[in-house]
């Protein structure tokens, strides 16, 4: 029996864009210049909603409407190991002021056509669920082993991926 | 940060019926004298299709070859929580002895029809997602925060259910 890190990750839509972090400000930081999307660890007892809620009015100021639960992705590098519930939003209240975007103490928010995301500084993993979530995959299981920056190792709902 | 136990549990099906397990053997069990399906602890770096063949291995020597991953159930009671991967599985290799059937260390595993598992001893929760499997319900997220045996608040996808 071992504990584990749960995280949660969304993707918020508008107009053809995600909303994309460029986590730029904090130097000890595992995705340092990459771009991700929005969220962060879970709190004591809180279920995958409440943390996905929580986070992304903490980073952007937005309350999150409507959202769909994506797929559960499974990291692995060394023995370090992380369980992230993925997201996307394609509704919310509340304004993304320039100010705001700017002043996240996590990184730069920037909004990108999602068309562009795959020319951004991405992990390459994160490839694989951006496509996933792009075809409109029913929920899934992605399980992606990294060695350093290099990914070793993807399987999807239990079956091995090919890498390029 | 908080680090969480993740498990995993699988309702395998067969005629009409799920296979259960009848938790009588362990002393110290939270679960002692419930019904519950098959399942268990992630092991470091397992993704949760991986937790859930090796566990289903060892508790029944049965090798699933078809399974789905139906939900993520976020447990909370006081200071302990567990955040657990729920599967159904309807297609699978190997014999369930008699002699198997009694010997799993874990507990008596007894072929039920789904239409009598609500008469069992089952957890309060564990009747709510029992009946989201049988209505085929979309991958879901379910939170159930208990005070010790009893069920206290209920949570499908981020919103509340009224308890009975």
């Amino acid at each position: 029996m071992s504990q584990s890190l749960l995280t949660t990750l969304c993707y918020i839509e508008q107009n053809g864009r995600y909303l994309m972090m460029h986590r730029i400000k904090k130097q000890k930081d595992g995705n340092r210049d990459k771009w991700i999307g929005i969220g962060g660890h879970f709190e004591t007892g809180e279920s995958p909603e409440e943390c996905l809620l929580r986070e992304v009015r903490e980073e952007t100021g937005l309350i999150l409407t409507r959202y769909r639960f994506r797929g559960l992705v499974t990291f692995s590098s060394g023995d370090w190991q992380e369980y992230m519930c993925l997201y996307t939003a394609d509704e919310f209240e509340g304004d993304l002021t320039p100010e705001r975007m700017r002043e996240c103490s996590e990184g730069e928010l920037v909004w990108v056509d999602k068309e562009a995301i795959g020319e951004l500084n991405i992990w390459e993993g994160d490839r694989i669920f951006l496509r996933l979530l792009a075809e409109e995959r029913p929920f899934f299981s992605l399980k992606l082993r990294y060695d350093g920056d290099r990914l070793v190792e993807a399987a999807l709902d239990g079956r091995a991926i090919r890498l390029a």
